[in-house]
């Protein structure tokens, strides 16, 4: 198949005319077999190569603003002809602003301490065997977005960052911008001296695409899923590839009995509202119920001020006439939106009980000022981030101090929590000897 | 499902009588859940009670010894009945010697240093926010394998050390002996203050019982499964749940034009011959085309001696009547047998594309005094080990200093190369505040 035929291709349906749909899961192997193939040459490289395309890659960006502008009002049209909601263009759409934004990115992941080739442990042996343990890249990366253009620069950098080959596939709506953001890496790697097939845009609107990476394995080594709960529910059903990714954030806030109310409240009302939609919003509220009735109405008040719909358990409606009523689904809801849910508990262990029987392993904080209080709960809630006295929304890999992120792992294997260029990464055990034979 | 009935199914086929077979799924659900539960308690755990429960195991294993055997004495007379091989009834039977070695195991483990609770990096930001990365258990690690009993002690005290739970199904033909196993495991649980449940065994021969415990996602935090590729390769197929294995081990050495003739021969003879069912055994010699007429013969003349049969490319035929011929298919073979591959290559870059077409990621060797080339190989070879002048048979955790390994793996995800007790971890981000909103 051509890359004219790939663009081609409608949206719902199998590649028209006269390429059979079988070919779309041939290219998609093709171009993530020719992604392993540079990737050795990347994985060699040196960090300022590396580096260098990164940078490279910015300037070409700048440069081309006017053409990623061109190609991003197709997409938009295309969009809009689709009926998608003013939300989703917005997140479809390129500015000037936002084109500087994915430049500076690639810079400031650029200016990042470079995680390959750092040896992680080193010891000998009695028998004389020097044994090293050394960071390097994974191979090939496999990424699967919706709409936002700029996940194709952003995650794109990551990968090339950490010694990566990567293959990209955009929401269907955005495939002309991600082709060109994609046309500018792979020029900028190419700037440095590098094979620019380390980058690879699958440039399909046929959703067969998205199951033949699946499928790749022996060619992609991880898949990262970006987008909503339906996408990754297909992927982890999908996949024969290890995934790194987040299904849901059902992240808790429990106030304590000895937190401080204003505290509780200022934390409460950021965690939950400051932005309902990313996956570190609160969606559940627990109180403790020696200071419920004090300080719920309070919370109550700053939280129905933004708007926020309360749907609680007996407890809480009791206390608060606002407080509409939850049900057992409730509790293991990830609302995305201005609602909580609140229930009142008997104390720390309570807490932490329902947050493991509920939760989604994502972030969960205790506001309180006993320290062993929050002891018990950083220790016990078996969560990818723990807190005290903070928002949960502190969830990102920017606040972290990671600089960039490829997305939040609530898995257990690999990467936990936000997930860097350095999780991106494996080991090798290097040993080196003088005719050593086992005895 | 009651353990009497477990206990008393058959080999092939379902649980027999008054239980249907549904039941085998339910009651690995039950048992992994409970281990699961009382796998909390094992992560607040302190080390000292961890080990505590290791030393008192092994104090339960030396005193009940007469009973082992006898559990024992049932699994051969079933072993024999079945018509095991006499290396299949050797791997399945226990002596005293091997009772003391799993006793004194579960001592090396608990003297191992304690890899829960460290503070793996720590840093704060510019908002007074302290972050803390710290390693903390898995949760649920479940283990499949085949007729040795004693796995049971080894990877079983090894989750403990780690402080994870552990669910594990041994081979259908060592049902009473890993049962009885367990149940030491247990009771040095319950002597240290720590839940039994935390060790749960599978004593069911239904091979039912495999397929449930690979759909057990959200019990079960990941696998890991001993023994030949049939099994293997059914648990990759079937497994809902990461998976920490590896499939087989086709080891390479490469003479280099550069090697020491006397060390490239010996290195050779050890890591075909040493033993060859162990997975870090040589499969392929590659050896260098300007050397390959001078060294081979000699190699040959060593192999010969030990009873290795040798299939060569037409170059090796060529050099040595010795050598029969190679097909295809043997560059992909793992023998586990006194046959070794052998084929002529053209300098370091051809070894290396070699391997990285052929091998299987496990380990492989350079000999030579070329320090370039061994570098070039060391960071070419996309193998979870690479040696230099050292013998493939040093592919194990032990001989790493890793104490002890509950398998090597092959993947690139969380763990590859030996797999010892700091790899069946994950970490958690433990953030502490004081009242910090995000703006």
């Amino acid at each position: 198949m051509t890359a004219a035929a790939l663009e081609e291709t409608d949206v719902a349906g199998a590649v028209p005319g006269d390429v059979p749909s079988g070919d779309v899961a041939g290219e998609v192997r093709r171009l993530a077999l020719s992604a392993k193939e540079a990737g050795r040459v990347l994985a060699r490289a040196s960090g300022d190569a590396r580096n260098t395309a990164l940078r490279e890659a910015a300037g070409v960006i700048r440069a081309r603003e006017a053409e990623l502008l061109a190609a991003n009002a197709k997409d938009v049209a295309f969009g809009r002809e689709k009926g998608l909601s003013a939300a989703m263009i917005d997140r479809l759409t390129l500015t000037p602003d936002r084109i500087e934004a994915m430049a500076r990115g690639l810079e400031d992941v650029a200016a990042l301490p470079d995680p390959i080739g750092t040896v992680l442990a080193e010891w000998d042996r009695p028998n004389g065997l020097k044994f090293q343990r050394v960071r390097v890249p994974l191979g090939v990366i496999g990424i699967i977005y919706e709409s936002r253009p700029n996940v194709t620069a952003d995650a794109g950098g990551l990968c090339l960052k950490s010694g990566n080959a990567a293959v990209l596939r955009g929401g269907s709506e955005s495939v002309h911008s991600s082709g060109m953001i994609g046309d500018c890496l792979r020029q900028g790697l190419v700037a440095a001296g590098l094979p620019g097939d380390c980058l690879q845009i699958i440039r399909t609107r046929d959703r067969a695409a998205v199951g033949a990476m699946l499928q790749a394995s022996g060619l992609i080594d991880i898949i990262v899923p970006r987008g909503g709960r339906s996408l990754i529910e297909r992927v982890m059903a999908d996949s024969r590839i290890p995934i790194i990714a987040h299904l849901e954030g059902i992240c808790h806030i429990y106030v304590d009995r000895a937190a401080d109310p204003d505290m509780a409240r200022e934390i409460t009302v950021n965690a939950k509202m400051r932005r309902t939609g990313i996956c570190g919003a609160a969606e559940t509220l627990l109180i403790d119920k020696t200071v419920a009735a004090a300080q719920l109405p309070g919370i109550v008040d700053a939280l129905a001020e933004k708007g926020c719909e309360l749907r609680g358990d007996a407890a809480a409606q009791g206390i608060d006439a606002r407080i509409g009523a939850a049900n057992e689904a409730d509790w293991d809801t990830e609302y995305l939106d201005a609602i909580i849910s609140v229930k009142v508990v008997d104390g720390v262990d309570d807490a932490v009980a329902h947050i493991n029987r509920h939760g989604s392993e994502h972030t969960d904080s205790i506001v309180t000022d006993d320290l062993n209080a929050a002891e018990t709960f950083l220790a016990d809630v078996d969560s990818a981030i723990v807190m005290h006295n903070a928002s949960t929304q502190f969830a990102d890999g920017g606040e972290f101090g990671m600089g960039a992120e490829i997305g939040i792992s609530t898995g257990k294997l690999h990467a936990r929590g936000p997930v860097g260029a350095e999780k991106l990464t494996t080991y090798k055990y290097v040993v080196r000897g003088a005719g050593q034979v086992r005895p």
